[in-house]
């Protein structure tokens, strides 16, 4: 997508593949700042402290952090740096299936290898594949989300979404998933406007999602988070799409804290409530959202807020300083208020995701 | 209540009652700061940039203004001066009923005075008057409210209530109207905990249930306003209070933005919400919520967050420069999921507010 006018993805390889290049989404969206990422530890950091985030994205990274540790490595090392940079990698977000899994397909195509560069060869290949296959998701995610929106346009003229969070290109390598269904209808010509909201406390709905829509010339409007439940109450939202960063087999839904909020109002409201994501972000092995574990991050996250201060970039105090917080990260939508999943394979209910129709 | 081990109000009359003093609450929580107000002008000030918010002291506040704009007044411009302040402060913030209703309460106390001083000394009477009832509404919420809490303590032991922008006693002249019950449970030795949700764009909850829960000594939680469902979900939340900005005939219950969300998650997690609020709150005139007229404030207030920076207080942009926003500052939480209401008369279902068996 469009960054100042230039074709951007979130993350692409330096030269001969000894590192890639991100774009470090901690300082959007006032500053535009990339980062080049040359060692399994820097692959962690950027995933740990959400230079890079949202689950694709996260994903494809960690890919390149296991071909990163077999390069680094002496050919005598290389299992073993291999083995330990996926300890590592897999232990930055907890909350994150998709991460497990591209960890795994990228370590398990180096698994026969007979020699140290072939598992090198092997690895890079695998991390390749991430992103390119995650690049063909994004794409049919928007393919298929774009009907929807078509729908509404049919009937309707002009089409208003909700989104939540960051579940945007800058997530993902390239669409993003929420947004995939969005920037394929500016794309198509259909008249489209999206509510962002804010997602406290980090902010990337202010901060990422309205960037990046801006950017690419998408129009919308930054509102708080409390504000979703009235405009869908007075009919200014005519779809919700928000991302997932794991979904149960039941469809229970864990994404970005406060989802479910605006699920349960999409559903006193009447209006369709769908979960984009790629079906990696499916884990068959956990039957419902209560199983599902939530990620509780630094309570400074909800203490302070960062932004734009008169003479740079500014992190302010916002509760009294003798308060405690907390800051869960996530939380479980139940499958019952998700009007339908849109997947790479197509639009499916929480029935059909139960029974395996979506998904592998 | 108590800020720094003193007991204050939120408002006290200067030497000869020619003017009022104000706890400015726009610099809470990290400065105390006071100001006096002299003229009508200055009361309108105060109350349409928020020096004082929350529906009870507004109306509190307001009478002043009538009082001085009589006190100011040549005896010949006495009562074209105090409709001129009638109109300017009727129209300060369009979506507080309580304002208009403390304003007429006032103005009609000096209708057949036969001097202007008897008009000045019968506007001071009546403004007192306000503030007087006003406390004692408050102290019988903090009664009526309390019982409902004992209840869950007799079966938990420590009960958890969840808030949503000040409601407290900072928004009235003492003990406030969603906090009185939370005040009066501490006060007497009941084991209480309070999650205050930061009440995004303005941060009221963050801001000021913090700090005057804090300064009191109340066990407080500060949590993004997307956590509320998720702690209600998990089982973290035993009753939720909140107040009103203004409640319809049928009990449909304007309050901040936001609110919605929160009834619509404890009703979808059975937890009983209750909405605390001094009978003047309820506007019998106004049939149900979708009559009621939703303030739209400023966009900045979303696009720019005010906090404490390293070198003293600051304001940051936290969205992109380029995007606009929206800020609704109310929304409307329909009769059906509130639980009950707990007013000065006692704690009463939207049925019962529906035939008048509460409120005047």
């Amino acid at each position: 997508m469009r960054i100042r006018g230039q074709n951007y993805r979130t993350l692409w390889e330096l030269p001969e593949a000894n590192g890639i290049e991100v774009i470090d989404q901690r300082h959007l969206p006032h500053r535009f700042v990339t980062a080049a990422l040359r060692t399994p530890a820097d692959v962690a950091e950027a995933i740990r402290d959400m230079w890079v985030r949202g689950a694709p994205l996260i994903g494809a990274v960690a890919g390149y952090g296991l071909h990163l540790a077999a390069r680094l490595a002496p050919d005598s090392r290389v299992p073993a740096a291999v083995a330990e940079a996926f300890e590592l990698l897999a232990a930055t977000r907890p909350t994150a299936v998709n991460l497990r899994w591209a960890l795994r397909f990228v370590a398990d195509r180096a698994r026969d290898a007979r020699t140290p560069d072939e598992v090198r060869q092997r690895l890079l290949d695998a991390a390749r594949q991430v992103v390119g296959d995650e690049l063909e998701r994004s794409r049919r995610i928007g393919e298929h989300g774009l009907r929807l929106i078509r729908d509404v346009a049919a009937r309707k003229g002009e089409v208003n979404v909700l989104t939540h969070c960051n579940a945007g290109w800058l997530a993902c390598v390239d669409y993003g998933t929420a947004t995939a269904p969005v920037y394929a209808a500016h794309e198509a010509g259909v008249p489209i406007h999206v509510w962002v909201a804010e997602t406290r406390p980090r902010n990337q709905g202010a901060a990422l999602t309205a960037f990046e829509l801006g950017e690419h010339g998408v129009r919308h409007t930054v509102v708080a988070d409390n504000a979703g439940g009235h405009l869908m109450q007075r009919g200014s939202v005519d779809l919700v799409i928000v991302g997932a960063d794991r979904v149960a087999a039941n469809g229970d839904t864990a994404n970005k804290i406060g989802t479910y909020l605006k699920a349960l109002a999409a559903r006193d409201t009447g209006v369709p409530f769908y979960v984009a994501l790629p079906s990696s972000t499916i884990d068959r092995a956990v039957p419902d959202g209560t199983a599902i574990p939530i990620e509780e991050r630094s309570p400074d996250e909800v203490r302070y807020l960062d932004g734009l201060g008169p003479t740079g970039p500014a992190r302010v105090l916002v509760v009294p300083a003798g308060s405690p917080a907390r800051n869960p990260a996530f939380d479980v939508t139940p499958a019952r208020l998700v009007t339908g999943f849109i997947t790479e394979d197509g639009v499916f209910s929480s029935d059909e995701l139960r029974t395996g129709a979506a998904g592998r």
